[in-house]
């Protein structure tokens, strides 16, 4: 399973065996259950988190208990509340299961502690943060600026396969729209 | 004018002359003029940049014409369209000078080459994204879930010297409200 780990990376920098084992005893594998939380609001966030299976969801609830989803997570992606990570400190959203989900953990010394003994892997996470930017930089134009049929357009061309996965009512509460205003989406697209 | 940039690398990685003059020979300075593009939709975005003086805004623009403000640029910060500049593709959005700005311009060969020659330029690089990063997630967070209001506030508390240096309505306008909501804020908080 870990192997996806290895596939990951080497998308970016080549390793060799012994590096690669060296890299991954920095992780912890943990399962987590449908609905269990990764993190909590108002709790310090100690992990990035590298999905090998599963899906999960990042949101936050504003004043009036009403949930907004910040990003969705699958099997190759990262999830985590960078803001908390990065500045180890306690998380202003939530991230849980929308499935039963493997996730290899990475504390932040352990991230710092590769970047200094890997050149090639500080260069690793420099890219994927890079490619981060750009998918926040994406979301905020598109909330910025696009209609709902433009969101719920880019988000089918960018990630068919959530749309496999993630309950309808999910992806409504992404875009911003009710169920039903999705549901015509989705019929006008057959 | 450009040890603004040293003392800007140094608070993360201590260089020393020759690295500098090395790392700045990579660099090219440019003024601009009040309202002039440093990077305009549709066109190839060769350069990221980093603010010596002035101020600057990055903004996309709907279907109606309508504008929206992503973020603004103030001295020892970076701005660029990243998408596109990662991407080395066309720009998404435009950027141009709220007043005069020097900039000191770096195109993503010498980004890369820099970050390869140094691991220590390439931490620096990570560790600025990162921060990225961040502003990035709390702009989201802040247009899924916050009100006018506290956009407000965050904006107020985070950059006050934006307030001094950015006109009303292009405040009003990166918070998503009118200019004659955004006098009710400022009159409540004297």
């Amino acid at each position: 399973m870990s192997e996806l780990l290895r596939q990951h990376i080497e998308k970016i920098v080549l390793l060799t065996d012994a590096e690669f084992a060296h890299i991954l005893s920095h992780f912890v594998s943990k399962k987590f259950k449908k609905h269990q939380f990764v993190v909590q609001e108002g709790q310090v966030v100690a992990h990035d988190f590298f999905i090998l299976s599963g899906c999960l969801k990042s949101y936050s609830t504003d004043v009036n208990g009403k949930e907004h989803i910040i990003q969705f997570g699958m099997p190759d992606w990262w999830i985590t509340d960078y803001q908390a990570y990065y500045g180890q400190s306690v998380a202003t959203m939530n991230i849980d299961c929308i499935e039963p989900s493997e996730l290899l953990c990475l504390s932040y010394a352990n991230r710092e502690k590769l970047c200094a003994e890997y050149h090639k892997i500080e260069h690793f996470f420099r890219k994927k943060t890079n490619k981060r930017n750009v998918a926040l930089q994406q979301r905020i134009l598109s909330l910025l600026s696009s209609t709902a049929q433009e969101r719920y357009d880019q988000l089918l061309q960018q990630y068919p396969e959530l749309f496999q996965k993630v309950p309808k009512h999910l992806i409504a509460s992404y875009l911003g729209v009710t169920r039903e205003t999705l549901s015509r989406f989705r019929q006008s697209d057959k």
